[in-house]
């Protein structure tokens, strides 16, 4: 196994506790529904766009699709974010957590707005994951935000090296 | 930048808050380190030199220092840790984060015993970390960990589609 896909085995059991990792259609059927989740209203800023290039990036997906997404349109008008998730049966068995990283890839820049919110609400919506179940998952983010915050403050005591 | 570099500056965004990403000297000082840390006296399994390997890759470890870190004998009487980490500066800037990984690495195998804690604990005081600071690193990582098997369960309520 290459060094590299050996640090992709890594961040799938790890982050996901997957214990395989996905083919490029898999990467490319889930990375488009993650733009297309968080554009919403076509309400995508850049800073959210680069965080999801370069999370596809850090769970080593193929260059050419890590390239595409860095243009691709996002737009649900075009191509139905049902229909492009259903492309693919591990990006399909992934719907809550597309939910899950499109309110992370919302507080790429910051802030996760109640328009925000109410565009990850309407897509989820449309993937089948309703209202209660988006308000367990944002839940889950805040709690993950906050102890992040709380072990950054006591590994980093006098700030971050880099 | 490369696709690859990308994946780098979101996992160090992400997981430590950093904003650089670091040079090929810090990666060998800090994980050297790390090997050391999670053998204490001579108990590192193969699970957890496999999780730290996996680990150094998934952060972006040039390739060469991967690969030496799958035989590095990690033994204390060899090099000892204050010196291997005090090598470079961000390594050495980092050393309650490299208590934090040790802890994670000595959970990879699925438990964290007394045993581990006793060696994190006592090789963490080489490095000036102190037990109650170790013991508060130790909360968070039960913390995270459970927060973790929260959101899998949520996120994945038929089980993990790889």
């Amino acid at each position: 196994m290459s060094t590299r896909k050996e640090g992709v085995y890594w961040i799938f059991a790890e982050r996901c506790g997957l214990n395989d990792i996905p083919g490029s259609s898999s990467y490319d059927s889930y990375m488009k529904s993650l733009l297309i989740c968080a554009n919403g209203d076509n309400e995508l800023t850049q800073a959210e766009r680069d965080w999801i290039v370069g999370y596809a990036s850090a769970l080593g997906a193929p260059d050419q699709v890590v390239e595409k997404l860095k243009t691709y349109p996002a737009d649900e008008a075009d191509e139905d974010i049902d229909s492009v998730i259903s492309r693919d049966a591990a990006a399909n068995a992934s719907r809550r957590y597309l939910v899950y990283d499109a309110i992370r890839a919302c507080s790429a820049d910051g802030e996760y707005s109640s328009g925000e919110r109410e565009t990850v609400t309407k897509m989820a919506a449309k993937v089948g994951v309703d209202a209660e179940i988006v308000k367990q998952i944002e839940e889950i983010c805040t709690e993950e935000a906050k102890l992040r915050e709380k072990r950054l403050a006591l590994l980093f005591p006098t700030g971050s090296p880099l």
